[in-house]
Protein backbone atom coordinates (compact mmCIF):
# COMPACT_ATOMS: atom_id res chain seq x y z
CA UNK A 1 0.00 0.00 0.00
CA UNK A 2 1.55 3.32 -0.82
CA UNK A 3 1.48 6.53 0.93
CA UNK A 4 -1.85 8.32 1.13
CA UNK A 5 -2.46 9.85 -2.30
CA UNK A 6 -2.25 13.82 -2.73
CA UNK A 7 -2.64 15.46 -6.12
CA UNK A 8 -0.70 18.76 -5.44
CA UNK A 9 2.54 15.70 -5.02
CA UNK A 10 2.30 15.22 -8.32
CA UNK A 11 4.62 16.64 -10.66
CA UNK A 12 4.58 15.03 -14.31
CA UNK A 13 2.56 12.46 -15.61
CA UNK A 14 3.40 9.39 -17.78
CA UNK A 15 0.75 7.85 -20.07
CA UNK A 16 0.26 4.18 -21.60
CA UNK A 17 -0.14 4.36 -24.98
CA UNK A 18 -1.71 1.87 -26.87
CA UNK A 19 -4.84 1.83 -26.03
CA UNK A 20 -4.91 4.67 -23.71
CA UNK A 21 -4.07 7.36 -25.92
CA UNK A 22 -4.41 5.96 -29.38
CA UNK A 23 -7.21 3.56 -30.86
CA UNK A 24 -4.81 1.06 -32.33
CA UNK A 25 -7.44 -0.95 -33.44
CA UNK A 26 -9.54 1.46 -35.38
CA UNK A 27 -6.05 2.40 -36.77
CA UNK A 28 -5.23 -0.97 -38.40
CA UNK A 29 -8.49 -1.37 -39.46
CA UNK A 30 -8.74 1.95 -41.58
CA UNK A 31 -5.25 1.24 -42.83
CA UNK A 32 -6.05 -2.30 -43.58
CA UNK A 33 -9.26 -1.25 -45.78
CA UNK A 34 -7.21 0.67 -47.92
CA UNK A 35 -4.76 -2.14 -48.31
CA UNK A 36 -7.64 -4.31 -49.08
CA UNK A 37 -9.00 -1.43 -51.60
CA UNK A 38 -5.83 -0.70 -53.51
CA UNK A 39 -5.66 -4.53 -53.73
CA UNK A 40 -8.76 -5.82 -54.31
CA UNK A 41 -8.38 -8.55 -51.64
CA UNK A 42 -11.17 -8.87 -48.65
CA UNK A 43 -9.79 -9.13 -45.37
CA UNK A 44 -11.39 -9.24 -42.18
CA UNK A 45 -9.59 -6.73 -40.88
CA UNK A 46 -11.03 -5.98 -37.56
CA UNK A 47 -10.14 -10.16 -36.73
CA UNK A 48 -6.44 -9.41 -38.22
CA UNK A 49 -6.54 -6.66 -35.96
CA UNK A 50 -7.20 -8.52 -32.40
CA UNK A 51 -5.33 -11.26 -33.84
CA UNK A 52 -2.29 -8.83 -34.22
CA UNK A 53 -2.63 -7.52 -31.01
CA UNK A 54 -3.03 -10.47 -29.44
CA UNK A 55 0.86 -11.84 -30.65
CA UNK A 56 1.88 -8.91 -28.35
CA UNK A 57 1.66 -10.39 -24.78
CA UNK A 58 3.41 -13.68 -25.66
CA UNK A 59 6.14 -11.95 -28.20
CA UNK A 60 6.84 -10.12 -24.97
CA UNK A 61 7.36 -12.60 -22.67
CA UNK A 62 9.32 -14.60 -25.08
CA UNK A 63 11.59 -11.16 -25.24
CA UNK A 64 10.92 -10.42 -21.05
CA UNK A 65 12.35 -14.73 -20.42
CA UNK A 66 15.28 -14.28 -22.64
CA UNK A 67 13.96 -17.13 -25.20
CA UNK A 68 14.59 -14.41 -27.72
CA UNK A 69 17.06 -11.57 -28.00
CA UNK A 70 15.76 -7.58 -26.61
CA UNK A 71 13.77 -6.73 -29.59
CA UNK A 72 11.53 -3.96 -29.78
CA UNK A 73 7.93 -3.51 -30.45
CA UNK A 74 8.47 -2.84 -33.89
CA UNK A 75 10.60 -5.85 -34.57
CA UNK A 76 7.94 -8.00 -32.41
CA UNK A 77 4.82 -6.69 -34.55
CA UNK A 78 6.67 -7.58 -37.66
CA UNK A 79 7.51 -10.93 -36.30
CA UNK A 80 3.94 -11.22 -35.52
CA UNK A 81 2.46 -10.02 -38.92
CA UNK A 82 4.78 -11.97 -41.13
CA UNK A 83 3.31 -14.87 -38.92
CA UNK A 84 -0.48 -13.86 -39.26
CA UNK A 85 -0.25 -13.25 -43.30
CA UNK A 86 -0.57 -16.40 -44.72
CA UNK A 87 -3.98 -17.28 -42.22
CA UNK A 88 -5.70 -14.07 -43.79
CA UNK A 89 -4.81 -15.05 -47.65
CA UNK A 90 -1.98 -11.81 -47.60
CA UNK A 91 1.09 -14.18 -48.51
CA UNK A 92 1.59 -12.36 -51.39
CA UNK A 93 2.60 -9.03 -50.02
CA UNK A 94 6.07 -7.71 -50.92
CA UNK A 95 8.86 -6.57 -48.11
CA UNK A 96 8.02 -3.27 -48.85
CA UNK A 97 3.78 -3.81 -47.98
CA UNK A 98 4.87 -5.25 -45.04
CA UNK A 99 7.33 -3.01 -44.01
CA UNK A 100 4.29 -0.05 -44.72
CA UNK A 101 1.65 -2.37 -42.86
CA UNK A 102 3.90 -2.62 -39.82
CA UNK A 103 4.26 0.74 -39.40
CA UNK A 104 0.35 1.48 -38.96
CA UNK A 105 1.56 1.33 -35.79
CA UNK A 106 3.44 5.10 -36.12
CA UNK A 107 0.27 6.24 -37.69
CA UNK A 108 -2.33 5.26 -35.21
CA UNK A 109 -4.92 8.47 -34.57
CA UNK A 110 -5.73 9.48 -30.47
CA UNK A 111 -9.23 8.75 -28.78
CA UNK A 112 -11.29 12.21 -29.26
CA UNK A 113 -10.89 13.91 -26.24
CA UNK A 114 -7.08 13.25 -25.97
CA UNK A 115 -5.36 16.24 -27.43
CA UNK A 116 -7.26 18.81 -25.34
CA UNK A 117 -7.06 17.12 -22.72
CA UNK A 118 -3.14 16.86 -22.58
CA UNK A 119 -2.91 20.35 -23.68
CA UNK A 120 -4.86 21.06 -20.82
CA UNK A 121 -2.31 18.88 -18.54
CA UNK A 122 0.86 20.08 -20.19
CA UNK A 123 0.61 23.64 -18.55
CA UNK A 124 0.68 22.41 -15.19
CA UNK A 125 2.27 19.21 -15.90
CA UNK A 126 5.48 17.40 -17.42
CA UNK A 127 3.66 14.89 -19.71
CA UNK A 128 5.38 11.90 -21.29
CA UNK A 129 4.77 8.43 -23.09
CA UNK A 130 5.34 5.71 -21.21
CA UNK A 131 5.24 2.68 -23.36
CA UNK A 132 6.38 -0.66 -24.94
CA UNK A 133 6.39 1.13 -28.40
CA UNK A 134 9.63 1.86 -29.09
CA UNK A 135 11.24 5.47 -29.43
CA UNK A 136 10.83 6.11 -32.80
CA UNK A 137 7.20 4.81 -33.23
CA UNK A 138 6.46 7.19 -30.72
CA UNK A 139 7.94 9.68 -31.78
CA UNK A 140 6.56 8.68 -35.24
CA UNK A 141 2.93 8.56 -33.85
CA UNK A 142 3.15 11.81 -31.99
CA UNK A 143 4.42 14.12 -35.17
CA UNK A 144 1.13 11.99 -37.02
CA UNK A 145 -1.16 12.98 -34.33
CA UNK A 146 0.37 15.98 -32.79
CA UNK A 147 0.65 14.78 -29.44
CA UNK A 148 2.38 17.17 -27.43
CA UNK A 149 4.33 15.64 -25.15
CA UNK A 150 6.76 17.10 -23.16
CA UNK A 151 9.39 13.45 -23.04
CA UNK A 152 9.01 10.11 -25.14
CA UNK A 153 9.58 7.85 -22.58
CA UNK A 154 9.80 3.91 -23.81
CA UNK A 155 10.56 0.13 -22.74
CA UNK A 156 13.19 0.20 -25.01
CA UNK A 157 15.37 2.85 -22.89
CA UNK A 158 15.45 -0.05 -19.93
CA UNK A 159 15.47 -2.92 -21.74
CA UNK A 160 12.41 -3.74 -19.52
CA UNK A 161 8.92 -4.43 -20.90
CA UNK A 162 6.24 -3.43 -18.78
CA UNK A 163 5.12 -4.14 -16.01
CA UNK A 164 8.41 -5.26 -15.04
CA UNK A 165 9.27 -2.45 -11.96
CA UNK A 166 12.66 -1.17 -13.81
CA UNK A 167 10.40 0.92 -16.41
CA UNK A 168 8.22 2.40 -13.65
CA UNK A 169 11.21 3.84 -11.59
CA UNK A 170 13.40 4.16 -14.87
CA UNK A 171 10.77 7.03 -15.71
CA UNK A 172 10.62 8.62 -12.47
CA UNK A 173 14.90 8.64 -12.31
CA UNK A 174 14.99 10.51 -16.22
CA UNK A 175 12.38 13.26 -14.80
CA UNK A 176 14.08 13.72 -11.64
CA UNK A 177 11.02 12.66 -9.51
CA UNK A 178 10.53 10.50 -6.87
CA UNK A 179 7.85 7.58 -8.04
CA UNK A 180 5.50 8.98 -6.01
CA UNK A 181 4.99 12.23 -7.79
CA UNK A 182 5.00 10.37 -11.15
CA UNK A 183 1.19 9.57 -12.10
CA UNK A 184 0.94 6.32 -14.63
CA UNK A 185 -2.27 7.12 -16.82
CA UNK A 186 -3.68 3.91 -18.46
CA UNK A 187 -7.12 2.10 -19.28
CA UNK A 188 -5.42 -1.46 -18.10
CA UNK A 189 -5.58 -2.02 -14.88
CA UNK A 190 -2.36 -4.40 -15.00
CA UNK A 191 -0.64 -1.96 -15.73
CA UNK A 192 -1.86 0.72 -13.28
CA UNK A 193 -1.36 -2.52 -10.59
CA UNK A 194 2.47 -2.69 -11.67
CA UNK A 195 2.78 1.12 -11.30
CA UNK A 196 1.31 1.40 -8.15
CA UNK A 197 3.59 -1.80 -6.99
CA UNK A 198 6.58 0.61 -8.09
CA UNK A 199 5.55 3.53 -5.38
CA UNK A 200 3.69 5.01 -8.49
CA UNK A 201 0.04 6.80 -7.78
CA UNK A 202 -2.44 5.66 -10.49
CA UNK A 203 -5.17 7.11 -12.38
CA UNK A 204 -7.60 4.91 -14.94
CA UNK A 205 -9.27 6.10 -17.75
CA UNK A 206 -11.54 3.27 -19.22
CA UNK A 207 -11.56 3.03 -23.39
CA UNK A 208 -14.40 0.75 -23.38
CA UNK A 209 -14.00 0.82 -27.31
CA UNK A 210 -10.39 -0.33 -27.44
CA UNK A 211 -11.84 -4.02 -28.63
CA UNK A 212 -14.49 -2.61 -30.42
CA UNK A 213 -18.16 -1.59 -30.42
CA UNK A 214 -20.02 -3.13 -27.67
CA UNK A 215 -16.82 -5.38 -27.10
CA UNK A 216 -16.14 -6.26 -23.16
CA UNK A 217 -13.14 -4.71 -21.21
CA UNK A 218 -10.52 -7.42 -21.56
CA UNK A 219 -8.75 -6.08 -18.32
CA UNK A 220 -12.16 -5.09 -16.28
CA UNK A 221 -11.21 -2.92 -13.30
CA UNK A 222 -13.37 -5.44 -10.67
CA UNK A 223 -12.67 -4.03 -7.02
CA UNK A 224 -8.99 -2.91 -7.58
CA UNK A 225 -8.01 0.50 -6.44
CA UNK A 226 -7.06 3.41 -8.03
CA UNK A 227 -6.04 7.02 -7.47
CA UNK A 228 -8.48 8.58 -9.91
CA UNK A 229 -10.70 7.36 -12.02
CA UNK A 230 -11.51 9.78 -15.22
CA UNK A 231 -14.14 9.08 -18.29
CA UNK A 232 -11.61 10.76 -20.47
CA UNK A 233 -8.38 13.44 -20.71
CA UNK A 234 -10.84 16.06 -19.80
CA UNK A 235 -11.75 14.83 -17.04
CA UNK A 236 -8.38 13.95 -15.57
CA UNK A 237 -7.18 17.63 -16.30
CA UNK A 238 -10.08 19.12 -14.44
CA UNK A 239 -9.60 16.11 -11.69
CA UNK A 240 -5.78 17.61 -11.45
CA UNK A 241 -6.49 21.52 -11.38
CA UNK A 242 -5.01 21.83 -14.87
CA UNK B 1 35.58 10.70 -45.28
CA UNK B 2 31.73 10.08 -44.93
CA UNK B 3 29.48 9.68 -48.13
CA UNK B 4 29.09 12.95 -49.75
CA UNK B 5 26.09 14.77 -48.41
CA UNK B 6 22.75 14.87 -49.63
CA UNK B 7 20.02 16.45 -47.99
CA UNK B 8 17.43 14.82 -49.07
CA UNK B 9 18.78 12.25 -47.10
CA UNK B 10 18.37 13.69 -44.10
CA UNK B 11 15.40 12.48 -41.92
CA UNK B 12 15.75 13.92 -38.73
CA UNK B 13 17.92 16.49 -36.57
CA UNK B 14 19.84 16.12 -33.27
CA UNK B 15 21.09 19.51 -31.71
CA UNK B 16 23.52 20.36 -29.45
CA UNK B 17 21.90 22.24 -26.36
CA UNK B 18 24.34 24.64 -24.04
CA UNK B 19 25.48 27.87 -26.39
CA UNK B 20 23.93 25.77 -29.43
CA UNK B 21 20.14 25.92 -28.66
CA UNK B 22 20.52 28.25 -25.35
CA UNK B 23 22.50 30.82 -23.86
CA UNK B 24 23.93 29.65 -20.87
CA UNK B 25 26.11 32.60 -20.12
CA UNK B 26 23.45 34.78 -20.34
CA UNK B 27 20.91 32.34 -18.22
CA UNK B 28 23.55 32.06 -15.11
CA UNK B 29 24.37 36.08 -15.49
CA UNK B 30 20.42 36.95 -15.11
CA UNK B 31 20.07 34.12 -12.15
CA UNK B 32 23.07 35.23 -10.52
CA UNK B 33 22.27 39.42 -10.39
CA UNK B 34 18.67 38.79 -9.03
CA UNK B 35 20.17 36.18 -6.38
CA UNK B 36 22.81 39.62 -5.87
CA UNK B 37 19.71 41.80 -5.69
CA UNK B 38 17.85 39.61 -2.80
CA UNK B 39 21.07 39.02 -0.66
CA UNK B 40 22.66 41.99 -1.21
CA UNK B 41 25.90 40.82 -2.41
CA UNK B 42 28.25 41.93 -5.55
CA UNK B 43 29.25 39.15 -7.65
CA UNK B 44 31.21 38.87 -10.61
CA UNK B 45 28.74 36.77 -12.27
CA UNK B 46 30.16 36.73 -15.94
CA UNK B 47 33.51 35.37 -14.28
CA UNK B 48 30.85 33.14 -12.12
CA UNK B 49 29.14 31.87 -15.04
CA UNK B 50 32.73 31.11 -17.25
CA UNK B 51 34.45 29.30 -14.01
CA UNK B 52 31.45 27.10 -13.75
CA UNK B 53 31.47 26.29 -17.11
CA UNK B 54 34.56 25.55 -17.19
CA UNK B 55 34.84 22.97 -14.39
CA UNK B 56 32.26 20.91 -17.22
CA UNK B 57 34.81 19.46 -19.30
CA UNK B 58 37.34 18.05 -16.56
CA UNK B 59 34.34 16.47 -14.78
CA UNK B 60 32.90 14.76 -17.51
CA UNK B 61 36.23 13.70 -18.10
CA UNK B 62 36.60 12.16 -15.09
CA UNK B 63 33.40 10.53 -15.41
CA UNK B 64 34.60 9.15 -18.56
CA UNK B 65 37.37 8.11 -17.30
CA UNK B 66 35.56 6.00 -14.61
CA UNK B 67 37.80 8.15 -11.74
CA UNK B 68 34.21 8.82 -10.34
CA UNK B 69 30.74 6.93 -11.24
CA UNK B 70 28.47 8.08 -14.26
CA UNK B 71 27.33 11.37 -13.10
CA UNK B 72 24.34 13.02 -14.43
CA UNK B 73 25.05 16.76 -15.56
CA UNK B 74 23.30 18.25 -12.58
CA UNK B 75 25.38 16.09 -10.16
CA UNK B 76 28.48 17.39 -12.51
CA UNK B 77 27.26 20.73 -11.80
CA UNK B 78 26.59 20.89 -8.23
CA UNK B 79 30.31 19.25 -7.30
CA UNK B 80 31.93 22.07 -9.42
CA UNK B 81 28.92 24.92 -8.16
CA UNK B 82 30.01 23.55 -4.21
CA UNK B 83 33.77 23.83 -4.86
CA UNK B 84 32.80 27.83 -6.74
CA UNK B 85 30.69 29.59 -3.89
CA UNK B 86 33.83 30.38 -1.67
CA UNK B 87 35.62 31.78 -4.45
CA UNK B 88 32.96 34.39 -4.91
CA UNK B 89 32.06 35.12 -1.34
CA UNK B 90 28.69 32.91 -1.72
CA UNK B 91 29.83 30.00 0.98
CA UNK B 92 27.16 31.01 3.41
CA UNK B 93 24.28 30.17 0.73
CA UNK B 94 21.68 27.57 1.99
CA UNK B 95 20.95 24.12 0.74
CA UNK B 96 17.76 25.78 -0.72
CA UNK B 97 19.43 28.19 -2.68
CA UNK B 98 22.58 26.34 -3.74
CA UNK B 99 19.79 23.29 -5.29
CA UNK B 100 17.68 26.71 -6.72
CA UNK B 101 21.01 28.30 -8.31
CA UNK B 102 22.17 24.79 -9.60
CA UNK B 103 18.60 24.83 -11.43
CA UNK B 104 19.51 27.86 -13.44
CA UNK B 105 20.82 25.40 -16.38
CA UNK B 106 16.86 23.93 -16.15
CA UNK B 107 15.76 27.56 -17.16
CA UNK B 108 17.92 28.98 -19.85
CA UNK B 109 16.30 30.77 -22.65
CA UNK B 110 16.68 30.01 -26.49
CA UNK B 111 18.76 32.67 -28.69
CA UNK B 112 16.35 34.65 -30.62
CA UNK B 113 16.19 32.81 -34.19
CA UNK B 114 16.04 29.28 -32.16
CA UNK B 115 11.73 28.84 -32.06
CA UNK B 116 11.03 30.12 -35.45
CA UNK B 117 13.64 28.08 -36.74
CA UNK B 118 13.08 24.83 -34.96
CA UNK B 119 9.33 25.23 -35.99
CA UNK B 120 9.97 25.25 -39.32
CA UNK B 121 12.66 22.22 -39.29
CA UNK B 122 9.78 20.53 -37.02
CA UNK B 123 7.26 20.55 -39.81
CA UNK B 124 9.33 18.90 -42.58
CA UNK B 125 11.87 17.02 -39.94
CA UNK B 126 11.90 14.95 -36.59
CA UNK B 127 14.00 17.18 -34.15
CA UNK B 128 15.31 16.20 -31.02
CA UNK B 129 18.19 17.20 -28.41
CA UNK B 130 21.27 15.47 -28.01
CA UNK B 131 22.84 16.90 -25.01
CA UNK B 132 24.56 15.95 -22.31
CA UNK B 133 22.24 17.25 -19.82
CA UNK B 134 20.49 15.12 -18.71
CA UNK B 135 16.89 14.45 -19.47
CA UNK B 136 14.62 16.54 -16.77
CA UNK B 137 17.33 19.16 -17.20
CA UNK B 138 16.14 19.30 -20.88
CA UNK B 139 12.63 18.59 -20.34
CA UNK B 140 12.46 21.35 -17.84
CA UNK B 141 14.14 23.66 -20.43
CA UNK B 142 11.79 22.72 -22.60
CA UNK B 143 9.00 23.23 -20.99
CA UNK B 144 10.49 27.18 -20.05
CA UNK B 145 11.15 27.87 -23.38
CA UNK B 146 8.62 26.23 -25.39
CA UNK B 147 11.34 24.40 -27.39
CA UNK B 148 9.26 22.21 -29.26
CA UNK B 149 11.19 18.61 -29.36
CA UNK B 150 9.71 15.89 -31.08
CA UNK B 151 12.31 13.78 -28.80
CA UNK B 152 14.64 14.79 -25.82
CA UNK B 153 18.34 12.53 -26.19
CA UNK B 154 20.51 12.67 -23.55
CA UNK B 155 23.97 11.40 -23.16
CA UNK B 156 22.46 9.99 -19.64
CA UNK B 157 20.22 7.76 -22.38
CA UNK B 158 23.59 5.96 -23.13
CA UNK B 159 25.96 6.41 -19.95
CA UNK B 160 28.36 8.38 -22.23
CA UNK B 161 29.11 11.79 -22.88
CA UNK B 162 29.89 13.11 -25.90
CA UNK B 163 32.16 13.24 -28.04
CA UNK B 164 32.13 9.24 -27.26
CA UNK B 165 30.92 7.40 -30.34
CA UNK B 166 28.03 5.35 -28.31
CA UNK B 167 26.41 8.83 -28.00
CA UNK B 168 25.74 9.51 -31.71
CA UNK B 169 25.07 6.15 -32.98
CA UNK B 170 22.48 5.73 -29.67
CA UNK B 171 20.06 8.82 -31.06
CA UNK B 172 20.25 7.15 -34.71
CA UNK B 173 19.16 3.93 -33.37
CA UNK B 174 16.77 5.25 -30.88
CA UNK B 175 15.37 7.45 -33.94
CA UNK B 176 14.92 4.25 -36.06
CA UNK B 177 17.22 6.18 -38.75
CA UNK B 178 20.56 5.29 -40.18
CA UNK B 179 23.71 7.63 -38.80
CA UNK B 180 23.90 9.00 -42.59
CA UNK B 181 20.04 10.06 -42.46
CA UNK B 182 20.64 12.19 -38.83
CA UNK B 183 22.18 15.52 -39.18
CA UNK B 184 24.24 16.81 -36.03
CA UNK B 185 23.80 20.54 -35.30
CA UNK B 186 25.62 22.40 -33.17
CA UNK B 187 27.82 25.53 -32.58
CA UNK B 188 31.22 23.73 -31.83
CA UNK B 189 33.15 21.95 -34.17
CA UNK B 190 34.72 19.49 -32.10
CA UNK B 191 31.08 18.14 -31.33
CA UNK B 192 30.65 17.38 -35.14
CA UNK B 193 33.42 16.24 -35.85
CA UNK B 194 32.78 12.85 -33.58
CA UNK B 195 29.78 13.19 -35.21
CA UNK B 196 31.20 13.05 -38.18
CA UNK B 197 33.38 10.45 -37.24
CA UNK B 198 30.28 8.10 -36.55
CA UNK B 199 28.94 8.52 -39.78
CA UNK B 200 26.55 11.57 -39.16
CA UNK B 201 26.53 14.26 -41.73
CA UNK B 202 27.24 17.86 -39.94
CA UNK B 203 25.65 21.51 -39.50
CA UNK B 204 28.00 24.40 -37.96
CA UNK B 205 25.78 27.34 -36.38
CA UNK B 206 28.10 29.28 -34.76
CA UNK B 207 27.41 31.35 -31.99
CA UNK B 208 29.71 34.23 -31.72
CA UNK B 209 27.94 35.88 -28.43
CA UNK B 210 28.24 32.17 -26.54
CA UNK B 211 31.38 33.68 -23.99
CA UNK B 212 30.11 37.50 -24.22
CA UNK B 213 29.84 40.07 -26.76
CA UNK B 214 32.96 40.68 -28.12
CA UNK B 215 34.59 37.53 -27.01
CA UNK B 216 36.61 34.73 -29.23
CA UNK B 217 34.98 31.78 -30.57
CA UNK B 218 36.71 29.05 -27.54
CA UNK B 219 36.63 26.15 -30.72
CA UNK B 220 37.24 28.05 -33.93
CA UNK B 221 36.20 26.37 -37.04
CA UNK B 222 39.71 26.64 -38.63
CA UNK B 223 39.12 24.99 -41.86
CA UNK B 224 37.20 22.04 -40.79
CA UNK B 225 34.61 20.53 -43.17
CA UNK B 226 30.86 20.85 -42.53
CA UNK B 227 28.29 19.90 -44.39
CA UNK B 228 26.25 22.72 -44.30
CA UNK B 229 27.29 26.07 -42.28
CA UNK B 230 24.33 28.59 -41.43
CA UNK B 231 24.60 31.57 -39.29
CA UNK B 232 21.20 30.59 -37.48
CA UNK B 233 18.40 28.12 -37.47
CA UNK B 234 16.13 29.76 -39.38
CA UNK B 235 18.91 30.02 -42.31
CA UNK B 236 19.70 26.01 -41.41
CA UNK B 237 16.04 25.62 -42.44
CA UNK B 238 16.52 27.40 -45.78
CA UNK B 239 19.17 25.38 -46.35
CA UNK B 240 17.07 22.16 -45.83
CA UNK B 241 14.15 23.27 -47.95
CA UNK B 242 11.90 23.70 -44.69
Amino acid sequence: MNDPFHPADIRALVFDVFGTVVDWRGGVIRDGAALSAAKGIAVDWPAFADAWRAGYQPAMQRARAGEIAWTNIDGLHRNILDELLPRFGLEALTEDERDHLNRVWHRLDPWPDVLAGLRRLKSRFTISTLSNGNVSLLVDMAKHGRLPWDCVLSAELFQHYKPDPEVYLGAARLLGVRPAQLLMVAAHPSDLEAAARAGLPTAYVPRPLEFGLGSELRDPPGDRHFDLVAIDFGELALLLGA
